[in-house]
C-alpha cells in the first residue's frame, strides 16, 4: 500500500501555546485503587528473542550451559535454548509494573512462584494481575496490597505464576491515576494445583547425556541437607542497571531517573535503586557454577525478600544452604532430585566474610529477627527459598 | 578452500622502525571540502538484526508494542517487528558521520525527514549524501553546510531521507582529509514528492485489531490541537552512551573519546557529549506510552534542534504539544489520523517543573527568542515537530 | 511431559542452620596444579548468535564491513556474517579461564595464535587446554605455566589455537582447588602444520567484488613495509567492561568484583582491571578503518603482551607499523596480500602524541628495553604482531 502524504510544513511558530489543556498521565495505582477481585491485563507484550535470552544469561553470569550452549540444550530434549527462570520472572514482573507497582513504595515479598513451561525465542509473553487483598492502615498511611500475576504465551499457556505483597501509598487528595478500561474483568487463569510442562524427551535424555561441559561435582548426589555453599565471586553492579531495568520492561522511575530518586525521602532517596529482580538474577548467576549448573528446571521459589536496597557501586555475593534433597517424581525419579535451597545475598563484603561475621544468623529471616531478639543484618540484601530439579550423576 | 600458510615468525625486533613514512588518516571534511552537487557513498552498510531492533527499542524505553511484540506487529499487517523510526534515523545519520560530519563542530538542525518504508531484521541499509549548499563566513570562521542524506535498502528502496545543516570549521592551513574516490558522482535518488510504502494489510488490519495491549487512552480521538502532555518519567543517561554511539555506527570521537573532548575548548569541551540522535531517541521513548503507543507510522519530522548538549549524568525528560489533528488520507481515513506534535526535551528537572518554570515560552523556538525579546531557556535541550499516523479507536 | 509436583512449603525457619558442612568451591589452579601433559576440557560451551557477533563488532568499533554488512559478507563468499577474529579469540580464551587462569596473577603473553576456520551464528564452540610447561622459582614465589588452548566447533573442527604463558601463584599451604575429573586425558587436537579453511568462493569473489562500501585507500597496495599508521580516535573505556567480561564468558573476578580488587596488593589492586582481550579488541577496532577494513582473514598473531593494565576511565588508542607485505599463496596470489603488522596500544594520550613523545622507541618490545638500556614506556599498554590477508585493488 503506497500512500502520498502532503509535505510537512512547520506549524508551531504560528500556533500560540496555551496552558488550557495540560495533562500529566500517571501510571500505577494508589492504595484505594487496588480493588480485590479486579483483574488488570498489562500493556505491551514481550517477544523473547534468542538475543535477549542469551544476553540475559551472560549479563547475569549464568553458568548453567542449558542457557548458553545450544548443543547441550538439544541433547537434554529442549527445543532450543530456554530463557532462564530469572529472565522469565524479571520480564513478567516488569510487564506488570506500569499497572501494578509504578506507585509502589516497596516490594514486600515474593511467594509461591511456579515456573510451568519453558519460554523459547519467538514466544510472546503477556501478563495479567489479580488483586487478592488490600490492607489499609488509616488515611495517609501506606497499606499493603496482595496481588497475583501470571504470564501467558501466544498459545495461552501459563508459563509463570506468583504472588507478591506491595507497600502502597494512600492516595488521599492526590489525583487518581489512569483508570482501567470499563467492562467485564477478563478471566484470570491462575492454576491452583499446577502441573509443569517439561520437554518430552527429558527423562530419556538424562539417562543418555554424554560426557559433558558441566562441573563433575554439582550433581544431585553432591548436595545434602545442611550443606552451606559459599559462592566465591562477587559482582560490582554498575550504572548498567539503569538500562537493564527497561531491557526487561520495568517502567518504575526509581531505577533510572536520578531527578525522581533525589525527590524522595528516606531509604530510597539519592541514587537510583537497582530493580530487585536484577539483584536476584546476579546473585543466582554468581551461585550457578557451584550449585545450579546441572539444574534442568527451576520449579519455583517462595518467601523472597529484598531486605536492603542496592545501588550502582555495590558489590553483591551469595550463599546457598541446602534445606532438602528428595527424589524427583514419576519418570524423573532415578535421574534427578528435587533440591530446596535457602539462598542469601549480601553486599560489599565477600560471602565468606559475611558467614564469618554473622554465622548462622545469616539464615534467619530478617522479619523473624525481632521476635527472636536478634539484630537485623544490614549486610544482607536478599533471602529466598528456591526449589530446583537437579540431575543425578549417570554411570 | 583449504590453504596452508607458512608459520608466523616474529619480525619486529629485526626491523628497525623509522619515522620516514608516518601517516595520520583523517575523516570527515572541512568547509572547503564540501562541494555543492557532490555525492558521497558512505563506507559500510548496516545489517539490521532482530537483536539490534529489539535492543534499540528497549534501551530507549519504547512503549509502542509494534516494536516489542511480534504478535502485535503481525496483527497490524507488518512482516515482522519493524525497526523504530528513531533507530532508522540514528543508523542512517551515523553511517554518514565518517564522511559528512566527523569534522563538524555542531549539528545545527534536522529538516524534512521522511520515513518512506519499513526496515525489518535482515535488511541491509547503506547511506549516501549530497551537498546542497555551503555558506562561508570568511577564512578561519566556521561556515554552514547543507546536506541531504538518504538510506537505501538492499533492494534499492529509499527508506529515509532528510536534510541537515552543519557548522563546519574552515580548513585553512590544516592538511586535507581523506579524499573521495575519483570518477563520476553516483546517482542520488532523493524523492521530491515521496510516497510511503505501508504494509498492504494495514487499513484492513486496523479495522480488526482485537482487544489489545496498548493503553485505551492514547488513540487519535484522545488528542486535540492545543493539548499539552507532560511526560512524567525522566531518564538519567549514563556512560552507556559511549558504546551506544558506535552501536548505531557513529564514528565521531566527541561522543566516546575523553582525551579528544578534553582537547576542545568551549561548550563541547570536558566530558563526551551524548550523540544527539540518542538524546532524541530517549526523549521519544519517555513520551511513547503517553502519546505514540498507538502510532502505526511516523511520517517524519522537521525543524529539529539540539539547543543544549547532554552528558553522562544528565537526566532528560520531555513534553508534547499537539499542533494539528487531521484525518489520514485514502483508505486510512476512517481508521487513523495524522497528528502533528511539537516535541520538547529538557534536562535535570522534571517536565512538570520545566512547564511550571517556563510556561508557554518552552514552546517558542530558541532561534526565535532573540527576535521576540525573550531569554533562551538553558533547561531546554531539544525541540522538533513530528508528524505521526495514530490509530482511531475501533468500536 | 507434564508432571505435578507437590506445592512448595517454607522450610528454613524449622531447619536450624549449622556450620558443620560449609564449603567454598574454588576454580582455576595454583602452580603445583599445572601438570605438563595434562588436558582440561573447559566447562560450558558458547553458542555464537548473530546478535553476539554483531554486538561484539559494534561494541569494539569494528569497521570491516565483513562483520557488519550481510550483503558484503555474502558477496565475498562467506555463508553469513562471520564472527570477528577478536571475538573468536576472546570467547575461546574466556572459556578456559575457569580452569586455566582464574587463579592467575598475570597473563604474560600470547603466542602463535592461528585462526583456522570461520565461526558463524549457530556454531557452538567448546575449548580445551593442554599444559605444556611449568617453571617453578621456589616455594611461595609465583612461577610460569605455558599452556596451549584450542576451540573446536560442533563438527569437531578446530577454529583457533594459541599458546600463552601465565604467571601463577605457588599454592603452598592453601587448599587445593576443584580437582579435575579422574580418568584418561582426552585427545588434544592441536595442529602443528595447520591449514586454514577459507570460503570456497573467496578467490573468485575477490576478482568480482563490485564498487563497495570500504574506503578506497586501505587495499594491500596502500601499505609498504616501514609505514607507520597513526590511528586518530581513542576510546574511553567505561565500567561497561565489567559486564563485557562475562559476555565473552570470562569468570575471573579481577575484572568485575570491586571487593576482590580491593583485597589485592600491588599493580592490580584498586579498581577492576579491564580483561586484556577486550583491550586488544578496542585497539583493533580503532585501527580498523585505517588498516584492516579490506581484510578478508586474520591469519593470527604472536608475541602479544599487555604491558600495562587499563581500568574504567582510561582512554586507549593505537598505532600500526607495517612489517612485511607479501603475495598471498595459491589461488589468492593475485587478489590478496599477506601483511604483517606490529600493533601498539597506548593510554590516556593520543596515538599521535605518543609517537611524538616516544618516537621509534614505541616499537621496541618492552621486555627488550632493559637489555638495550632503554626505559620502559608506561604510556604503552599493548604490543603484538598480527598477520592478515588483505584484498588487492581490482581494476
Amino acid at each position: 500500500m503506497t500512500i502520498k502524504f502532503e509535505a510537512q510544513q512547520e506549524i508551531a511558530p504560528n500556533a500560540e501555546a496555551t496552558l488550557d489543556n495540560v495533562r500529566h498521565p500517571q501510571y500505577g495505582r494508589f492504595l484505594e485503587e487496588y480493588v480485590p477481585g479486579q483483574v488488570f491485563v498489562h500493556p505491551r507484550g514481550y517477544t523473547f528473542t534468542q538475543a535477549q535470552i542469551d544476553n540475559f544469561s551472560r549479563t547475569f553470569m549464568q553458568c548453567n550451559p542449558l542457557h548458553l550452549d545450544l548443543e547441550y540444550a538439544k541433547v537434554h530434549g529442549f527445543d532450543g535454548i530456554p530463557a532462564s527462570s530469572q529472565m522469565v520472572f524479571n520480564v513478567i514482573l516488569s510487564l506488570g509494573v506500569q499497572n501494578d507497582s509504578e506507585k509502589v513504595i516497596a516490594n514486600l515479598g515474593y511467594y509461591d512462584a511456579q515456573f510451568l513451561a519453558p519460554v523459547y525465542a519467538g514466544d510472546t509473553i503477556r501478563a495479567m494481575t489479580k488483586v487478592i487483598d488490600r490492607k489499609e492502615r488509616g488515611a495517609d498511611k501506606p497499606g499493603i496490597a496482595t496481588i497475583r500475576t501470571l504470564g501467558v504465551n501466544q498459545n495461552d499457556k501459563v508459563v509463570l505464576q506468583y504472588e507478591r505483597k506491595l507497600m502502597v501509598a494512600y492516595r488521599g487528595d492526590r489525583l487518581p491515576t489512569t483508570p482501567l478500561p470499563k467492562g467485564e474483568s477478563p478471566e484470570f487463569p491462575w492454576q491452583d494445583d499446577a502441573s509443569v510442562a517439561l520437554p518430552n524427551g527429558l527423562a530419556i535424555a538424562l539417562r543418555n547425556v554424554p560426557a559433558s561441559v558441566t562441573g563433575w561435582n554439582t550433581y544431585a548426589e553432591d548436595f545434602s541437607a545442611g550443606d552451606i555453599v559459599v559462592h566465591n565471586n562477587g559482582r560490582t553492579i554498575t550504572e548498567e542497571h539503569f538500562a537493564l531495568t527497561y531491557q526487561v520492561g520495568n517502567t518504575h522511575p526509581l531505577h533510572y531517573d536520578q531527578v525522581f530518586s533525589q525527590s524522595l525521602s528516606g531509604k530510597m532517596s539519592g541514587n537510583p535503586i537497582v530493580y530487585g529482580g536484577l539483584v536476584f538474577a546476579w546473585l543466582e548467576g554468581l551461585a550457578s557454577r557451584d550449585i545450579t549448573e546441572n539444574t534442568v528446571w527451576e520449579l519455583g521459589f517462595t518467601e523472597g525478600y529484598h531486605t536492603q536496597p542496592a545501588i550502582a557501586g555495590d558489590t553483591v555475593s551469595s550463599l546457598s544452604r541446602i534445606l532438602k534433597v528428595e527424589d524427583a517424581p514419576a519418570e524423573l525419579s532415578d535421574v534427578a532430585s528435587i533440591i530446596t535451597i535457602q539462598f542469601i545475598g549480601v553486599k560489599n563484603l565477600t560471602a565468606a566474610a559475611a558467614l564469618e561475621k554473622h554465622g548462622t544468623d545469616l539464615f534467619i529471616k530478617e522479619n523473624n529477627k525481632k521476635a527472636l531478639g536478634k539484630e537485623k543484618i544490614t549486610d544482607k540484601i536478599f533471602e529466598i527459598e528456591r526449589r530446583l530439579i537437579i540431575k543425578k550423576r549417570q554411570a
